[in-house]
């Protein structure tokens, strides 16, 4: 299976790559970058061994060279100008920007800033949380790849959602990343010497990663939710830890929420039920698993739940080839059974 | 004024003996330390310029030593064993460890896993909270200095608490420190290797200072609370970043709430209210202010504050200084004016 | 192919269960550990996904797991325990430790302050430098792997020695290295807060690699050659980066030393010639790979060389894994075909 | 003394700004900065609590404020565009810049790619390495602070050449540091996810402190001297520690090496012998000292210098704070006796 990737040379393009020279079905074909056209991939990555080089996107290139999945890794706006040509086509896509998570457009407009994508497209994307809509993907064209903090609090929340064990109108959501979120560009914000020694809140008046949150969240709940939500910036490279608090209902204890967990997920083959095992970003970092932890407090009639993924993997590349898999029929696992980097 | 440091040899007792040093008014007579006696200072402490030598606690050194001021950077059940004398001899306490926060003798037990200090000493012990009781401070001979976490916490609540903003039930707390608040004992779990690029929370179903933040959250609202608190340890030396969700009771504005913190602190020295410029750990490093953000959202009736501090100063060493200047008539400044080092 | 670790709940031994689990033709059948018998792996590691039990190591618990290929990844003085009565029954060891890598035995006396290994089995030990050792490391039972500070600084030599490009006299060895090489046993030293934001030197009057890079780099020049060698500890996890100064015997250029590294490693598949774009460590993070860069300076009459590995990949266990392959007949490359994690 | 800072918004003048702040004689009257005027000081570095505004350079504001003594920490070129002006008024200039450094504007050229300052003024420029320099920097109206690499290297050097302990013509500097010398200008290479768990040499084919290092080394040694010089970047913000090799000439041994350098330094203030307790940058963090440690080993013949300082105080702004008392006439000390921030 020949695949490109576009927005090839910022850290979730890089991943991407990473990922797809060592899966045993997928060949890696095209790269494409608006900022290093031109360049040797492996000029630019040098721990790459590629012969690739960077081109400016384009339609005809992905034709010639027989491509038939197309990942981007690109800014807002982006995809959804590429999208309805390469659909059209029948390529299929996997986007892992948010072009096309938000199913109502004024919601995309209002949080992006931007024109949402075209309705057609947005009513035939599949949202790729893997463990969740695994029968849409693998049948759609167009798989809109979960943000980073939706995958991590959604795996957390979905189970208690469905079965009504949290107060849907309590849920707080504090997140933790590493600075690989923010991307490569150059940027005074994100320099060593900024963020080193530092813990730094950012959007707290608004992530637009809320209403990807609250969209599924609903969904789930078959009851709209609004969610508080405070993203937080640490010093290191890869791995988010979501912090979830909510109303316990009717008093669940940790057992029962051990047994939900563990019959939810047994099934699936990338997240991991700890329990009051907590987890922690170092245990997930480089992979694509998924680690949940929980407690419930008797003192406060609250549940928290604590979630870890690698951003770059499960919050973005390693679920996109997650989906890649699904998609076309290969083992869920193909090209992804490999344990964190530890230490 | 001749003061000592016992438990001299941890990362509170070091940065107390910085601080100490750079006095205009204290005088450092003596440091005890059971891990470290018959060392030189300087020469487990390479940076400090001292020739004192650390030594076994003894009252007679104390006085011998004609010293005045007492400051106790020990673990629990420490400073409970010694208070009692010193108090007889007219010695001044100022107590960093948590044996005198708690007013019942049956929480400290329940929280520390240990006998709790002797309850005549317990009532005269004031909670150092320099900001909210300025007038105990001043005429105790027994200053028990906050914890990290309830400093932290307790500055941005108490406004809040006081003038009913907030839901005295709806509070949680996440909480993210720097691991120089696991001292400085040997411990594989506080490895380079370990905490480096991860997030680890800890004590999830917990933490020893959440009693000491209910008792004073429930003196300054006149009600019992109860509060949800998750800690956790991020990678960098020192700092704490504390933040609370809490319901609004009457759709006040952020406009209300500058309104709010600046009114209550325009005559205090350490706190910076900031408002919607999100507080970062960096710009307290080494200093001992308190700089407080906040945001009152509309989407979900919540207010979010956020409230930064460098744990070994405002957090511990910085306000036993400033609590030490109170006490003594000194300008409550005197030794604390310098900036955070940035970067 | 049955094998085993010993020493594997350490950083060395943690890594090379990662590899042997991800390993096409390796079984993991035991792993022993003196600090942590009765542990479930997976307990003291929640990253990796084993249902084997730590136990103290035993010759019987070997045989009856018909175990092939033992590790060992042990502090000083435990293989030359074990060694010989496995040798005896036909097992094929792998020692990461240094007990077989000096051939004189009071040359390991006094570096190591420890008795030597018996003569017997230091002379049946094959140096695991994989690239220069090939052949003997294919027919040996004992191949005794490089120290991590030697695999970076010998692949950087020899070619220049064998060719006598640099005067033997004049080598300098300035090392750095994250701090996994110290292991993970608890240690005031390698705390976070002491590790962080700071650079280390240590055994600057003498590291115990000295006289392993001396043995090799005399017997490629055929003379006897004395580096200094000055090591330093830098805050990060993984990686060391050796930077050599050396005479230029004759003005050899920057094109010369590119064609003498790439003729003499271009057969090779784990040394990366890159010339003037300087290695980092950062891209050779997980990976087997060693990154080399040089300099002839003509101000100077000296030639620079770079050489950059991961301490615990190409510098332990990775090259471990590599002269497992080459000592039974499977390909070289064989489950260490993946590139850095990066960022 | 009124004092102003012409380039105040990068690393090395925000750092100048906290030790003016903190100065007993000296008051900040204006900050210059091509890059953010119309800023608040406190709104770009909420840290410092100053309500002075950034303006572009002019003269006539530094006339009108009545300002004696000007800092520049600023890119190439910019202070000896303002330099000549400046003297003509009767100003006292601190220029951190390498303007000032070099005597031959030839080699200025070569190395800085730019047109050297006006010959008259390179010619009135003193060295501000104050310990060596005490005596023309207490008259001259032009000092030139030195480079970070210089700093740590020459007070390391000179008395080893001083006294001819050394072959001059076998010195080899290898040089880490931390990234605050590389400005907080954006900057994709010095991004967190670039440089953290990373070393990255950098300018191995010559850096421009070489010629610096040079003309000073020949003059106190009385020869010409070429040195090797590589630096390298290290995940930290602060620090250099620089390793020195060198023939020893006459087989001198640790204690003449501590006995000469303790002679020369025990007048000084921020210079402290080490020995063989080897400099660690932790200890210097945030401080004006200078760590010297060193080695003599017979094995090679060779001596070892570590010499560690903070880049941007002894390396930068505390120097030149250290250099303007001593112009003015002011205890050398004064603002500038604080240890380091440890940990």
């Amino acid at each position: 299976m020949k695949v490109a990737v576009v927005g090839a040379s910022g850290y979730g393009g890089v991943e991407l790559i990473r990922l797809i020279e060592q899966h045993p079905s997928f060949e890696l074909r095209a790269v494409f970058s608006s900022s290093q056209p031109g360049h040797l991939l492996r000029s630019v990555y040098p721990h790459l061994d590629s012969s690739l080089v960077f081109k400016e996107m384009s339609v005809e290139d992905l034709s010639e060279a027989d491509i038939e999945l197309v990942f981007f890794a690109t800014p807002p706006s982006v995809s959804s100008h590429w999208v309805p040509s390469l659909i059209e086509q029948g390529k299929c896509v996997i986007d892992l920007s948010g072009d096309f998570r938000l199913s109502n457009p004024n919601t995309y407009k209002s949080w992006y800033q931007k024109p949402a994508a075209p309705t057609k497209y947005l009513n035939q994307a599949v949202y790729g949380l893997s463990e969740w809509f695994q029968q849409e993907i693998a049948i759609s064209p167009l798989i809109s790849n979960p943000g980073c903090y939706p995958t991590a609090t959604l795996l957390a929340l979905i189970p208690l959602l469905q079965e009504k064990i949290i107060d849907p109108s309590s849920i707080l959501i504090d997140a933790k990343s590493g600075v690989t979120g923010a991307g490569r560009s150059a940027n005074q914000a994100m320099l060593f010497s900024e963020v080193n020694e530092n813990i730094r809140p950012y959007k707290v008046d608004g992530h637009q990663h809320i209403p990807e949150i609250e969209q599924f969240a609903s969904l789930f709940a078959q009851t709209e939710i609004k969610v508080s939500f405070v993203p937080q910036l640490v010093p290191m490279s890869r791995g988010i830890l979501v912090t979830i608090f909510a109303g316990n209902v009717n008093n669940y204890t940790n057992e029962d929420l051990y047994d939900l967990y563990h019959s939810t997920y047994e099934n699936t083959s990338f997240v991991r039920v700890r329990g009051r095992q907590w987890p922690e970003t170092k245990f997930v970092q480089g992979s694509n698993y998924c680690d949940l932890g929980f407690y419930s407090d008797k003192r406060t009639g609250r549940i928290i739940i604590l979630s870890a993924i690698d951003n770059l993997m499960k919050g973005a590349a390693g679920q996109a080839i997650q989906n890649a898999n699904i998609r076309f029929g290969i083992p869920e696992t193909s090209g992804l059974l490999f344990p964190a980097l530890y230490p």
